[in-house]
């Protein structure tokens, strides 16, 4: 891309300050800049398997209808959600993905130098969006690759931050803690502060690793999305359960028509096929044995996963890792890999169908011999 | 609905000001409280002709891709676009309905106190991100049911403003400027202002009401949608045209992951298909005269339109205006009103096939007769 051009004088000092970096390129400027489409697109943790063949056929019928704005409040889909969850319909608000409630989220709670904990090397666009509203990020390390409950909370009590992001399963890394851990840390949050419990994977996650929801609690807010297990990551359909003085105040600045007709049509049917998500379930276990498999076919350690994804140290550092995914990418085959050392040793593959793992099977050799004669190049 | 749960504690001491208001309602809200579909839809001036064929065909043979991401740079749409208005491709920023992009350059420019300048009675989703981001709005009176760019451009002068809000055509009265006298009101820009020139009608208007696109100028920011003339709605696809040092900036806050693949499809079917567009154009004339029609054949004054809704003075005050419109809705008509006097004597009707304003001309009678009788019996 070309160089951004000067600041406009009318940014906010705020906006102004900010960096035009962006939280990730897309595949698709990928393969315009090498001409070529992927042969498999297994970097941004989209269901290959896609929706349930019942969405799939709601949203085609609901395409007529696309000249009618969507329903703001979401109504139909909020309460099969409460229905499904066991929650009010006012503890639960849907936005344009988990991306779209973080934005609102940090919107209605940070302000300039609000103190916030994340984990360093945890989803960059949370990061994005605290920069974004002027908010102070503190960082903590994973510990064995987990993003560390202890640590997080320990550090929000010594900054006095109002908000805690942690995932569960974890993304970039695939590691999951159990409910009885995340229970804990729910219940250690400090006063004046709000836990963000990204559970975009969850679904796929092994049953016991969500603790059961309670909305009478406002230090947590639990975020959820159709993006992952579902499989409609282009639909943009994503929701938090929380406490409802929380969850009303989402009402006062968040794009009340900004909801697409068609993808809430789409995700009510998807959540009603919940035989379909059982079967996705068990089509990402056999692509994370094929991923395992691989791994220790090439003689690298795989993280076990509680995600569609699988964490494949390449047995490096960050720059020999950048290497294989670098000549991944040249064989067609989308991968992305964590930002932040140490993790940033590991690369990072979406499941897919056989025929992506076999195409990660065979790219997966060369691209370390070439990294490893690049390396020794140097 | 239920009244709101009190303040959460973490909100910011703006978040915590902020009214639980929202900019409207939505028709389904409606049909819920009275349990019955409306027969009509003609109140969010949604298109009842829909989108292009091409554009619905494209949409339904890609909802089978839902699983994946869009295009976070909206690249193909934007080059698409770029073309048809002979602009660059980074002085062109897509976003989710033009909704979105008021709030992204909002957020970009309004802080604690910024003063904006806007008509009395104009477009309340932007005055509702004005006040969300902390702005002071000012407003001027709309003369003889249009904006008026003088007032509007002199108020500037007066505040001190960052932003002015002005349609062409506008929204709610229908009523439009010239293209020569828009251009004027451009040059006229006070030195650290920017105008945001709403032209979501602008494709059901007469040719000659949009001056030349000139993004080398940065006063002006131009926003367009898929969700009138095209008739997408539900697609929630926006753009806005400017300088590219503004554009740019939009990269710093929007949401990259959050367009729907299957809406950047449909939109650029859309724009594809210029000669549906042109059909359009021509059903809604048709819709128009039937309206002016059923309003004088009422005894009323219906205002010129250049838009795809036309507005019908009732003949009397807000309060009477009020009635007629709630005697419409429990008919099962959907329509809206200004919600600012003086424009709230009428009432607005979006335009529609021949079977909706036979229930428009059925209706009105009665509504008239009632609210006439209701305000006797006051």
């Amino acid at each position: 891309m070309s160089e951004s051009p000067k600041n406009s004088p009318l940014l906010t000092p705020l906006a102004a300050s900010l960096p035009a970096t962006v939280p990730f390129v897309g595949p698709e400027a990928q393969e315009r800049a090498t001409g070529q489409p992927f042969k498999a697109r297994l970097g941004a943790n989209e269901s290959v398997f896609g929706p349930s063949p019942n969405a799939i056929r709601a949203m085609r019928q609901a395409v007529k209808d696309m000249w009618m704005y969507g329903d703001p409040e979401s109504h139909d889909l909020r309460a099969a959600l409460g229905k499904h969850l066991n929650v009010a319909m006012d503890e639960i608000v849907v936005g344009a993905g988990i991306d779209g409630l973080l934005d609102s989220l940090v919107r209605l709670t940070v302000t300039n130098g609000t103190p916030v904990v994340t984990s360093a090397g945890a989803y960059p666009t949370f990061n994005y969006h605290v920069k974004g509203y002027g908010g102070t990020l503190h960082t903590v390390a994973y510990t064995a690759d987990h993003e560390d409950p202890d640590h997080l909370i320990a550090k929000a009590r010594e900054v006095g931050a109002k908000l805690i992001y942690m995932s569960n399963p974890d993304n970039p890394m695939g590691t999951v803690h159990s409910a009885n851990t995340i229970q804990r840390m729910i219940e250690s949050v400090p006063e004046g502060c709000l836990l963000i419990l990204d559970e975009a994977y969850i679904d796929l996650a092994p049953r016991g690793s969500a603790p059961a929801l309670n909305t009478k609690n406002d230090r947590v807010i639990r975020m959820r999305t159709f993006s992952k297990g579902y499989g409609m990551a282009g639909a943009r359909v994503g929701y938090a359960v929380g406490h409802a003085s929380l969850i009303d105040a989402f009402n006062r600045v968040r794009n009340h028509f900004g909801m697409n007709r068609i993808s809430q049509i789409g995700a009510l049917a998807a959540l009603a096929d919940q035989d379909w998500l059982a079967d996705v379930c068990d089509k990402v276990e056999t692509s994370r044995q094929a991923l395992y498999q691989i791994a220790e076919d090439n003689g690298l350690d795989a993280l076990q996963s509680a995600t569609n994804f699988v964490a494949i140290d390449c047995g490096g550092d960050g720059v020999f890792a950048r290497a294989v995914l670098d000549n991944l990418v040249a064989q067609g085959i989308f991968v992305r890999m964590p930002f932040v050392a140490p993790q940033d040793c590991c690369i990072r593959i979406s499941c897919g169908a056989p025929k992506d793992m076999t195409l990660v099977a065979k790219a997966l050799p060369k691209a370390l011999a070439a990294a490893r004669a690049g390396t020794q190049n140097l």
